[in-house]
C-alpha cells in the first residue's frame, strides 16, 4: 500500500479535496444542495474505486450514500460507516485559511472535514481501491456514508430498519475517532452518548430600559445563568435528579486498566493553556471523559452583544446544553430528565421553553472479537507498538443503532489526533496519519 | 402655543424627521459621520429657531452642539441639555418599520430616537422658537446637545470643565425622562447612577470537542453563569462586598411620600406579560427602581449560537453587566468593587478579564426650588393635575457633573411614557405628549 500511495498521491489529494471543497454543513438548511452534491461525488468515488454499485439513497433528511462490492457470499462482509456532513465552520474569523478550501502545509491538510469525517472515510475508499486493483480483496465490502451525523443522525434509524438485508455484515468498521497520540495508537472500545437541548427563557415581553425596570423585573439572562449554575454541584456532579441512575460504576480493576493509557497532565494543560483542570470529584481526567457523563453549555446568547455599552433588560435569553452519556444511560431518558428538571426549576417570573435536539446512546465494544484483534495487529504493524484499548469521550450516536438493530458491533479504528481540533477552527489532518490509516486498513482486511 | 403648533405642525414634523433619519448611534464607531451630520443639522435648527449663535464644537469624542440667545445679563439663564445620539436599533427583526425612517400612526411617531432624546429635545427648540417669534422671551437661553449620552458622556466632563463661563446658568432644563402616565404627570426629582462593565472568561485556548473534553475541562460559559449567579443572593441583594455601603436608607416618611405615586401592579405585570415581579426583599416595585441600586446582565454570548445542534466546549464567554446606582454611591467606586469582586471570584481554571465602560453618579433634585415650582405649575396647567415628584430608575450620568462642576441643579421635565419602549424595538413618542411638552415648556418659562 505504501508504494501505491506514493504513486497515486496527487490523485488522492485531488479526489479528497473535491469533497472537502463542498460545504456540507448539516446544521444549516441552506446547505441542503451541498449535501446532495457531496453525496453524488462520493458515489462517483466509490464506483471509480471499484464498487459494483453505488447510489445516493433518499431519506427523510439528507441522503445516504450506499455502495458495495460483493465477491462471495461465503466470505466475511465488512460494512464501512462514515459521514460526509461537517460541523459549521464558525467562528470564521479564527480560521487561518478558507474553511472550505483545503490547503497543505506543516505536514497536514487544513480544512473543515479534513479529519471529521471526510478525511477518515476517504482512507477506506482508497484502501478498498488498492485491494480491488491489486487483486487482494478477500471480503465483501459495503459502504454507508450518512449526511446527518453532526446533527444526530435523525434519519438513519429508519433507513437501517428499512434496509436490514442491504446492511447485513459481520462488522461495522468506522474511522471517526482519535488515537491517544501518534506515538500511542489506540482503538476506541466505548463511546459516550449524547443529549442536546436548547432552552429559551423569556422574562418581560419586550426588551426594557434597564434603568426603568432594573431591580424590579426578572432579567432572563440572570435567571438563565442561575438555572445553568444550579445544574452542577460543588463536586462538579450534575444535579439533575436521576442523571446518574444508570451509570455503571467501574471496578477498580477496570479503572486500573484504563489508567494504563499514558497521560501527561502538564502536556494536557499546556496544550489547552489552562492552569487547572476541572471535573467530577473522585475521578481522573481520562475517567471524566471516558467513563463518566458530563454536562456542558455549548452556546449562550441574549441581550445586547454588539460593541459598546448598551443598557437593556432583555426579553429573552437562550442556551444550548449538551450532556455526554455513558453506556446504560438512555439518551432519550436523560433528555427528558434534563428537560423536566429545567422546567421544574424555572422560577415563576419567567417562562421557560425547552427544545430537545439530537440524542444517541453510548456503547461498549468487546475487545475480544476477531475484528478487534485484526485491527490491533494491523495497527501494531504500522505503528510499531500495540494499540491501547481506550474510551472515547465523543459520541457517534448511530453506532448504538447498528448494534441494536443489526447486531453489528462497531470497530473504531480512528486515526485523528487531538491536535486536529475537529469541530473547531483550523481543523486539520496529518498526512502521515492519513497514510498510516490507509495502510492499517489494508492490513486489517489481511488479518480479519 | 397651541395655535402655533397647529399652524406649524407639518414644518415641525419635517424638521424633527430630518434629525430622526440620521442614524446617530454613538455605540458604533462606523456611525461617526452620522454624529457630525446630526450635530450640524441641530445647529441649523437652533439658528432657524432664533438663536444668536449655534455651533458644532469638537470634543475628544462626538461633537457638542452649543447655541444661545442672550437678551439681558440681569435676567435668569436657562441651560437646556439634551442628547442627539441614540441607542443601537438591534434586534432589527423586531421593528415593524425601518428604525431610522419615522412614520406616524396610532397617534405617535415611530422611530429610534422618536422620544429618546431627539423628540424630547426638539420640544425645547420649538418652545424657544415660539417665545422668540412671539416676542415673549424673558430669559437668556442656552442649549447644549451632546452625542455620547447613550455611551456614558465620556467627553462631556472635560468640555464642561473647559467652558464654565459659556455654560453658566441658573437651571439645567432636561427632557429625557418619563412621566408616570399621561394621566399622572410627574417630575423626576432623582435619578440613578450607572456602572457598566464587560467580562470575558477564557477557558481553553481554543474551542474544543465537547465529547473529548467535556467533564474534564472547565467550560467558560458554565463558569460565567456561576459567577453571574453568585452576584445576587436569595433576597435578590447584590453580593459584591461594599456595594450597599453608601446607600442611604430612606425614612418611613420619605418612603410614604414615594408610595403616593399611583401604581397598579396588575397593569404593570400585564404590560410586561409577566406572572410575578422580582426584586430586592423588603422593598416595593417603585422603591426597587427609585431608591435601590440594581444589577443586570445587559448581554451575554459565547459558543455556538447558530441554528441546530453544534457540540462545542467553547474557549471564551462574554457578558455585559450594568448596575444602577442611587445617590451617594460613587459609580467609579462601584465599578471598581464589581471589577475586583469578579476577578476575586474567578476560579483558577479560567482567565477573567474585566473592562469598565461608562459610569456616572446618581443625584437628587430639591423640589423646593423656583424652577421645580415653575415646572410643576406649568404641567399642572397643561395636564389639569399637579405633577407627582418621582424618582426615575434611569441614569443621565452627566447631570451629576453639571451639579458638581457648575453648581447647576437639573430640572427633569420628561414627557416620555413607558409605552414608548425607548432602547427597545419600535420606540415611539405620542404626538399629544410631544405637543403637551412644548406647551408645558413655554409655560415653564412664563412662571420661572
Amino acid at each position: 500500500m505504501k508504494q501505491y500511495i506514493e504513486q497515486n498521491r496527487d490523485r488522492f489529494f485531488e479526489e479528497l479535496f473535491s469533497i472537502l471543497r463542498i460545504p456540507s454543513i448539516s446544521a444549516k438548511p441552506e446547505n441542503r444542495p451541498d449535501m446532495e452534491r457531496c453525496a453524488a461525488r462520493l458515489a462517483e468515488l466509490l464506483l471509480e474505486a471499484g464498487a459494483d454499485t453505488a447510489q445516493v439513497m433518499p431519506t427523510a433528511g439528507n441522503p445516504v450514500v450506499f455502495g458495495q462490492k460483493m465477491i462471495d457470499p461465503t466470505l466475511k462482509t465488512v460494512l464501512v460507516y462514515g459521514h460526509y456532513d461537517v460541523q459549521p465552520p464558525e467562528p470564521l474569523e479564527k480560521w487561518n485559511s478558507d474553511p472550505f478550501e483545503p490547503v497543505i502545509h506543516d505536514g497536514a491538510i487544513w480544512c473543515r472535514g479534513a479529519n471529521d469525517d471526510k478525511g477518515q472515510l476517504f482512507m477506506h475508499i482508497k484502501a478498498f481501491e488498492f485491494l480491488v486493483r491489486s487483486g487482494q480483496l478477500r471480503h465483501n465490502v459495503k459502504f454507508i456514508f450518512e449526511g446527518e451525523e453532526e446533527t444526530g443522525s435523525a434519519s438513519l434509524p429508519a433507513f437501517i430498519k428499512a434496509h436490514h438485508e442491504l446492511l447485513k455484515a459481520d462488522v461495522c468498521l468506522v474511522s471517526d475517532t482519535t488515537m491517544i497520540s501518534d506515538k500511542v495508537p489506540s482503538i476506541n472500545c466505548g463511546m459516550r452518548g449524547l443529549s442536546y437541548l436548547e432552552i429559551k427563557v423569556t422574562g418581560p415581553n419586550k426588551d426594557l430600559h434597564s434603568g426603568h425596570y432594573g431591580g424590579a423585573v426578572a432579567n432572563p439572562i440572570n435567571v438563565l445563568c442561575e438555572m445553568i449554575a444550579s445544574l452542577m454541584d460543588a463536586d462538579n456532579r450534575v444535579t439533575v435528579p436521576g442523571f446518574y441512575d444508570n451509570v455503571v460504576e467501574l471496578s477498580q480493576a477496570d479503572r486500573d486498566m484504563l489508567a494504563r493509557a499514558p497521560f501527561d497532565m502538564e502536556e494536557y494543560k499546556n496544550f489547552l493553556d489552562i492552569d487547572e483542570v476541572k471535573g467530577e470529584k473522585g475521578y481522573t481526567t481520562l475517567e471524566r471523559t471516558g467513563i463518566r457523563p458530563s454536562l456542558d453549555v455549548c452556546g449562550i446568547w441574549g441581550g445586547y452583544t454588539g460593541q459598546g455599552a448598551k443598557t437593556v433588560l432583555p426579553s429573552v435569553a437562550h442556551a444550548k446544553i449538551s450532556a455526554r452519556l455513558v453506556p446504560n444511560q438512555r439518551s432519550t431518558d436523560i433528555t427528558r430528565l434534563i428537560s423536566d428538571h429545567l422546567k421544574k426549576i424555572a422560577p415563576p417570573y419567567v417562562k421557560v421553553e425547552v427544545t430537545p435536539f439530537e440524542s444517541g446512546d453510548g456503547f461498549l465494544i468487546p475487545i475480544t472479537s476477531d475484528a478487534y484483534r485484526a485491527a490491533s495487529r494491523a495497527m501494531a504493524q504500522v505503528y510499531g507498538i500495540e494499540p491501547v484499548p481506550s474510551r472515547g469521550g465523543g459520541s457517534i450516536p448511530i453506532l448504538a443503532e447498528f448494534q441494536k438493530e443489526l447486531g453489528l458491533d462497531p470497530l473504531l479504528m480512528g486515526f485523528g489526533l487531538e491536535r486536529d481540533t475537529i469541530h473547531s477552527p483550523n481543523e486539520s489532518y496529518l498526512l502521515r496519519q492519513l497514510f498510516a490509516g490507509m495502510e492499517s486498513i489494508v492490513l486489517f482486511y489481511q488479518y480479519y
